[in-house]
């Protein structure tokens, strides 16, 4: 606890401008304020979401900034008011904050916290407590994991099962708990029910291992490229169908494989118009589609007919989990061999090694890379 | 029965063309086949979405067509098979089927039916029992009411209370049963939940009055006519507001009337814009939005945000009643003076001036014109 009360010089991997590799930079970490913790971050993974706005959504002002928000660390230390953690605790922050007591919070159909800062907000300055070179750092959608410290707000942060590997359940600080509750709480998927799911990254592959867990009995796995379905296999899917072998569109492929479309179809691949070949997949008078995928840059356009054709479009965010109460849950869920995430993990690097893990998400070349931060 | 078993001559209004007024013409009506009934028709009424099938949606080889799908007759003769009608009974046609036994049919969430025509399809031809100067006439949705007799499917045609009076019940047989039941059956809309209705011809202002009946302790009535205000209140909206009296964005306007926008949305105007406008003003985490309005030239566009921030899109045919069941029980609840009707009526023609009524709505002059066809 010698770091306590005290600023912390630290590495982490900065975003100075848009579209430009991270550079590894010493960094001061403030102590946490009332209601915030500090947290010493053992594991992060690279989510496609740091790439969408360190590629798309770019507008200076969002810079100098530290992405990262899929990762578990160990408590440092806590600010005036935190009664819930204590340094050592192991925990996983996380981007959608349950306050428990806004009218979001209070009710059990919805995540949204009125707290909840989307990217990056007018408070986020105020917020952050990261300095570099004389600049103020901003913080990403609240975590802020690229970083051998960050400090969170208590809402936004989940105590997990001590026994846990962080170099595993990081994991579930984004990206396996959106997909996985994307099929299990927002779509609800119903035993012996059709399923597609567009695009096999990590969201996609945990959106099959949820339709799996809510016992679909077909599991179609879309994805331009091939080479993800063997993965797929392994969390489930039962049908591979890559849009590039049809002339067709992959709505009437579908359409022809489940005699009318799926009763559920889940979009993980960052591409409207998947998106509303994702909708369109659906079997008319009760499918269910999810948005799950996020872009910033673009609409999605669709006739209003397939709604009126009684389709139901639906969107997820953090797969609808409500935080300090979901991620133990699923933590509990892995230790107890309900929920894989090993399977999820194509490369270990380490925080230095941050561009490189970036690189390879691009190029579509991994599932999750595990960047380890400090020793567990 | 003089008739059963004859070709019946007879008036109708016939499309010949898209976008041309309707010609009243002397037509042979066939007997009915098997698992048909023709019936003899006493009121229709106009509804919008027989001016988008002549005005908008109007390739050639849809017409020559008699249009019309909001009516109430009295069964002249039945084909062979038929069981459950028999001459004399007081009926109303619909255009959804209800055939008891596909999959939509028998799943309690979907009013969809496999034997549905939605407006024209290439068996409709086959399907229709009209012709004019030797010519075959199309039937419009499995109705034609803008006539005297016509020939529907006997699982297009509810039977109802022999007490009720057809020049209102009529209207049951698509808007009003339509705007009632979105918001009644398709949104489901909550006690005490606050709601918008875009669009306040019949089919909005049956939404309103589903929505007051719902339990719904807000209805913000939205139309860019405001001398609609006033129906709508009789209907039960306590709030009332014209997009041409604000500068912002509507969704900005009613969020800012309703602290961060409604529980449910019902878009009831035909136009794709308001059809984003109305998921857009949904509050976030639950807020559901409805498209009721159909149009066939369009697509909307949105922001996946919009639903990732927890918003649900749907739409509603024929308000999601299974007809032969829903349509019987409106009857009764407006016999029981639990449903409104007489309101909507705000002129009353014979079908001779069927393009007069059609101008009427062109121009947005009335809420439902009632024609009589013959005598009760
Ligand atoms: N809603 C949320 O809360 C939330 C949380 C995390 C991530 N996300 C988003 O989910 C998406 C997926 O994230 P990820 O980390 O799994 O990304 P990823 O890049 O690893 O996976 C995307 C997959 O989609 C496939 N794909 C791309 N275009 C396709 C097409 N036209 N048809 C079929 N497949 C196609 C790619 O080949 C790839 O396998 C991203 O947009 C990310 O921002 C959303
Ligand atoms: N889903 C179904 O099963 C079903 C059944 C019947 C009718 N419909 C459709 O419902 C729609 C409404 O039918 P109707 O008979 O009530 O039509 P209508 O023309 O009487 O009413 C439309 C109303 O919308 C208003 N409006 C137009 N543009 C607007 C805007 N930008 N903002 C606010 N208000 C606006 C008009 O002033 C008018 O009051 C039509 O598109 C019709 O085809 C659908
Ligand atoms: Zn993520
Ligand atoms: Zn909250
Ligand atoms: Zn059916
Ligand atoms: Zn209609």
């Amino acid at each position: 606890m010698a770091t306590a009360g005290k600023v912390i010089k630290c590495k982490a991997a900065v975003a100075w401008e848009p579209n430009k590799p991270l550079v590894i930079e010493e960094i001061e970490v403030d102590p946490p304020q009332a209601n915030e913790v500090r947290i010493k971050l053992v594991a992060t993974a690279v989510c496609h979401s740091d790439l969408h706005f360190l590629l798309e959504f770019a507008p200076e002002k969002n810079f100098p900034i530290i992405l990262g928000h899929e990762a578990a660390g160990i408590v440092e230390s806590v600010g005036p008011g935190v009664t819930d953690f204590q340094p050592g605790d192991k925990v996983i922050p996380f981007f959608v904050p349950q306050c428990r007591e806004c009218r979001f919070c209070k009710n059990p159909n919805t995540n949204h916290c009125e707290k909840a800062v989307l990217a990056v907000d007018r408070d986020s300055l105020q917020h952050s407590r990261f300095t570099s070179k004389g600049k103020k750092l901003l913080q990403f959608v609240g975590t802020s994991t690229f970083s051998e410290y960050t400090v969170v707000k208590e809402i936004a942060v989940a105590k997990i099962d001590p026994a846990a590997p962080l170099d595993k359940v990081c994991l579930l600080g984004c990206g396996i708990s959106t997909g996985y509750g994307a099929a299990v709480n927002t779509a609800k998927v119903q035993p012996d029910s059709t399923c597609a799911v567009f695009g096999l990254g990590a969201v996609g592959l945990a959106a099959v291992m949820g339709c799996k867990a809510a016992g679909a009995k077909r599991i179609i796995a879309v994805d331009i490229k091939p080479e993800k379905f063997e993965k797929a296999k392994v969390f489930g899917a039962t049908d591979f169908v890559n849009p590039k072998d049809h002339s067709k569109p992959i709505s009437e492929v579908l359409s022809e494989m489940t005699n009318g479309g799926v009763d559920y179809s889940l979009e993980c691949t960052g591409n409207v118009e998947v998106m509303s070949s994702a909708l369109e997949s659906c079997v008319k008078g009760w499918g269910v589609s999810v948005i799950v995928s996020v872009t910033m840059k673009d609409s999605f356009t669709a006739s209003p007919l397939q709604l009126i054709g009684g389709r139901t479009w639906k969107g997820s965010l953090f797969g609808g989990f409500k935080g300090r109460d979901g991620i133990p849950e699923m933590v509990k869920a892995y230790m107890d061999k309900k929920v894989k995430l090993d399977e999820f993990i194509t490369h270990n690097m380490t925080l230095d090694q941050v561009n490189d893990a970036i690189e390879l998400m691009k190029q579509c070349k991994c599932i999750r890379t595990v960047l380890s931060v400090s020793p567990q």
